[in-house]
């Protein structure tokens, strides 16, 4: 690819271009956009990445993201702790928690059963999440892994392991999107919406 | 915008969210992919920022970037000093090395005239243009602007200058893209192709 050729510029394009979705002609524009920063938003960029590497670790209750023991969802008082969402990552809980509806807490399992990517049940946080089920306290689990093969298995693994505990397992609702297009949604799609249809 | 509500993880959301077409979500996903970078390759980006921003100056010959007092094209001695193509960015300059064609040298303007950004002459590295052009090494000056109202205006504001100093004074062609079609191409393209046609 075509470089300033300039070493400490090309190393910032290189460092631009390992991210995911960005491509090198991106990569150049967001070098030269932060040379042309002020010095100060240069340093807090800077900053920024590494204070995030060292600050931030996982909730020990939920494992999502948190800069103290306990994330802001388990240390609320307000949330519902009876219910637990299962989610892939902490992106998934943001998703949710962008809904405005849900008020119970989150269980981050830190990416899905894939085991031709490497990653087990052991892989996961599923073992923290058998641990939060000790008492009674929980008494619904929402399986809300992503629609996918990948998700579905995890989903389908997890919810066995936690059949036996005598919990409610939900599952989130497949189905048309909200303002989608009959016309366009996919067959599978319309299927599981005809399959889990519900009184007028 | 929905945040993970820790406060070291939105702060390296709202530093990608501050780059060009990098949108909330995209944000989100960068801050996700640092965080579990391993923390060396993290150090190296957060280092990257910092060296290149204390490293990087202007060449004092062609103004484009470089980490010497001379940029590679004006330390070289196989390029052709008497040709200066006249770019606006040093990713235009880049673009024009892109092509493999081009053995003469380059002027970084850093910008374009620009009265509604207040952007002037004197904002811009014509002053350094010039002062090149004192002795007689420079033959031709190619306008590499772009073909925008701005570029335009500053490509003509320089040759006005640069007229009476008996030098070639070139300009990109106009012209359908190469792999192109005539029926897509805007009635103004099409018109200079017309007006710039050659003899087959």
């Amino acid at each position: 690819m075509q470089r300033y050729n300039v070493a400490p510029l090309d190393r910032l394009v290189e460092q631009f271009e390992r991210l995911p979705g960005i491509g090198s002609k991106t990569a150049q524009r967001l070098a030269y956009f932060v040379l042309n920063m002020p010095k100060a938003q240069a340093k807090e960029f800077s900053e920024a990445i590494l204070d995030a590497h060292e600050k931030i670790r996982h909730c020990e209750i939920c494992c999502n993201f948190s800069d103290k023991e306990k994330c802001p969802v388990c240390s609320s008082d307000t949330r519902d702790k009876s219910v637990i969402c299962v989610v892939e990552t902490p992106r998934d809980a943001i998703a949710i928690e962008g809904t405005g509806e849900y008020k119970g807490t989150y269980h981050v399992l830190h990416g899905v059963i894939s085991p031709l990517n490497g990653i087990g049940p052991d892989q996961l946080s599923i073992k923290q999440l058998l641990a939060r089920l000790g008492d009674d306290t929980v008494k619904e689990v929402i399986m809300a892994t992503n629609p996918t093969v990948e998700g579905e298995a995890t989903a389908m693994y997890i919810s066995r392991l936690l059949k036996p505990m005598g919990l409610r397992i939900t599952r989130l609702a497949y189905g048309i999107p909200v303002g989608g297009d009959l016309e366009y949604a996919d067959d599978m799609t319309l299927a599981r919406a005809l399959e889990g249809r519900s009184e007028f």
